[in-house]
């Protein structure tokens, strides 16, 4: 049988073994957490637990925490709510570079009045600093939110989010940051880093699909985008996913534990996988590729790796990789299959071309040595054949 | 070890054990539905293959099926989607019974220009056709949804769906139904029964919790609640859960299956219970009980007995009745702990009292004739101590 090999952890991660077990306990027992008899009470015990278990990871209290079905639906609640809980029209501030949940959130609510204020990056994907601060001085009071991805899902870049949040506290303005990728990644401490809100799902760091949450301080006034029986402080309402969350809290707990030893493994992993595509002393690389994004440890995530193959269509490449026995991707899976090329290259001022050549190669708790052998064993044929192709 | 008895399934009902072994199997694999690889495709396959069981159990198309992470979601879609996918401000028509994820999705779009229309219900709890008829006249092009529960969650008043998606078909106007007890319960054939969306959701009929659908013809206009990937045919972004989605359909396609014995052993263990409780010839009963809602087996669902105690609190009933072993409610789950009395209840007409002297008992897939002996050889003793607490 072929040799698989996963390098899309970014799309969504394996589930980690705790988080099974957390899950499996739970699928048997019933209970509605909103139920006051015994079997109810149960339930909401596992929630609360669970919620206390990942405020705790997060550097968070628990009564900050507000369960969702994921992100996308973390950072809706967050831009929308944000928005429609002001009297009046209002700006809303996002780099270029921020995952659709974000842009597509802000730009609906163009409908509705909203003004976006774009964010340029650099070249390396960071955010303008200086822009940021201008925009931010000039009528603060009329900006329902500035939202900044903490760690960039397709290139990795990792965005100096303590700094940006105190420009924008010293601004009175609400900071939300995206740090589905972040978190479990790389170390997140809602109080003292500072954001006001902050989006994560369990499935990108090792939990079960269809939970995550906003974090957000207990001042913030949000209109719900979800209404009904006036769950979790009637900001989300829907009966709560008790298995989910179990998961969810099991597999962020061992994320943050093992971090550390995890950072240093992953970052020697990519760099095995970077140096052996890019080339280095010792070894040639492949022809015509680059890096996007940094390679300063700093502003880079341990696991993801995004790689241009000059001459390459993407497409197919990835065809060819598949059939090598290697699942990656050109960015974003929820976009996959678009053939628009990735807005996040070409936020960072790559050609049409360079966007359209790129794969990200995604590390995560199931990667190995071998996995990245594998690749660096099949990647120049195939990357050959793909140039071939045209 | 106390026998416990779970007469909750309303509030949500155990995991079948099909579910559980179809999302066990998932939940040790990996792959995002929207990845174009081996194992992308790998999960989209189980996706497409569920919802053609899904739709298949509810007479829908695959294609009317969208995800979504519950009910509460889909009645927010539906509501607020058809509500903003018009370019004038318009007329909601709903039941004054209707559940809060319905009316609280209505009140919210009266700050966005929605003009909501109660319709009442009479002592049974059925809508009054009449009145329907005549709103449905009136300007019918200035009405975005007609919005219909199945049958009641607090008393499981089944409506006549098919006769009232008749009326809002000939004015021309869109007909939804939450049929989130129904489902699973009695036969729905989306195509026959004539709506033009319909809420689901699976932890009410054996699946998971975090998992639901709309059905939704492929015609309707809707606009999005929650923006980002486009996944659901641009209609509701966020990562698919796979794990969820193949429980949900394991669930309903057993529940589909066992439907007709179901719905008579059903029917035997609830007539057991009300005749125990309320008394026959041969047996006394409990002073002061009544039944709210239907008694015509064409207008209750199977398993819901709903159930007011004269001079009765319910929340000191419902202690008595946990202490004893039973696990029940006072109507929703989504708003227990809050002291108001139920609004359904008072729709029919009850007194205030009444309503908060009712219960609701509700039975499903686990539930025994030793389930229901045990409620009755507890019932008297709690009903007579709650009586005398006041």
């Amino acid at each position: 049988m072929q040799q698989r090999t996963y390098l899309d952890h970014a799309a969504s991660a394996p589930l980690r073994p705790e988080a099974v077990a957390a899950m499996t306990a739970e699928l048997t027992r019933v209970g509605n957490p909103s139920s006051l008899h015994t079997s109810g009470r149960a339930a909401r015990r596992v929630v609360e637990e669970s919620r206390e278990v990942i405020a705790a990871a997060l550097g968070a209290a628990p009564s900050e925490v507000i369960f969702t079905s994921g992100a996308t639906e973390a950072d809706n609640l967050i831009l929308k709510g944000a928005f429609r809980a002001r009297s009046e029209p209002s700006r809303l501030l996002i780099p270029r570079s921020e995952h659709h949940a974000v842009l597509d959130s802000v730009e609906s609510l163009t409908t509705e009045g909203a003004v976006p204020e774009l964010l340029d990056v650099d070249r390396q994907g960071m955010v303008d600093a200086e822009q940021l601060a201008a925009l931010l001085a000039d009528r603060p009071e009329t900006i329902a939110v500035v939202s900044i991805m903490w760690a960039n899902n397709e290139t990795g870049v990792v965005q100096p989010i303590r700094e940006f949040a105190e420009l924008a506290r010293r601004s009175g303005v609400l900071f939300h940051t995206d740090a589905v990728q972040a978190a479990g990644a790389i170390p997140i401490d809602f109080a003292a880093d500072g954001p006001d809100a902050l989006s994560v799902t369990a499935h990108k760091l090792g939990g079960p699909v269809g939970v995550g949450a906003l974090l957000a301080r207990k001042e913030l006034k949000l209109a719900p985008i979800q209404h009904g029986g006036g769950q979790e402080r009637d900001l989300r309402s829907g009966t709560l996913d008790v298995a989910g969350i179990a998961g969810f809290a099991a597999a962020i707990a061992v994320a943050r534990q093992q971090m550390s030893a995890e950072t240093a493994r992953l970052r020697a992993l990519r760099s095995r996988l970077v140096d052996g595509v890019l080339g280095t002393q010792g070894a040639t690389g492949i022809d015509g590729s680059s890096l996007n994004g940094s390679r300063s440890p700093e502003h880079s995530l341990p696991g993801i790796a995004n790689v241009s193959f000059a001459g390459c269509q993407a497409d197919n490449l990835l065809l060819l990789l598949d059939q090598a026995g290697i699942d990656s991707s050109a960015g974003s899976a929820c976009t996959a299959g678009v053939s628009e090329p990735s807005h996040v290259l070409m936020a960072m001022g790559h050609s049409v071309e360079q966007a359209r050549s790129s794969v990200r190669f995604s590390l995560g708790h199931t990667s190995t040595e071998a996995d990245v052998d594998h690749l660096l064993r099949v990647l120049p044929e195939a990357v050959e054949r793909a140039r071939r192709a045209g």
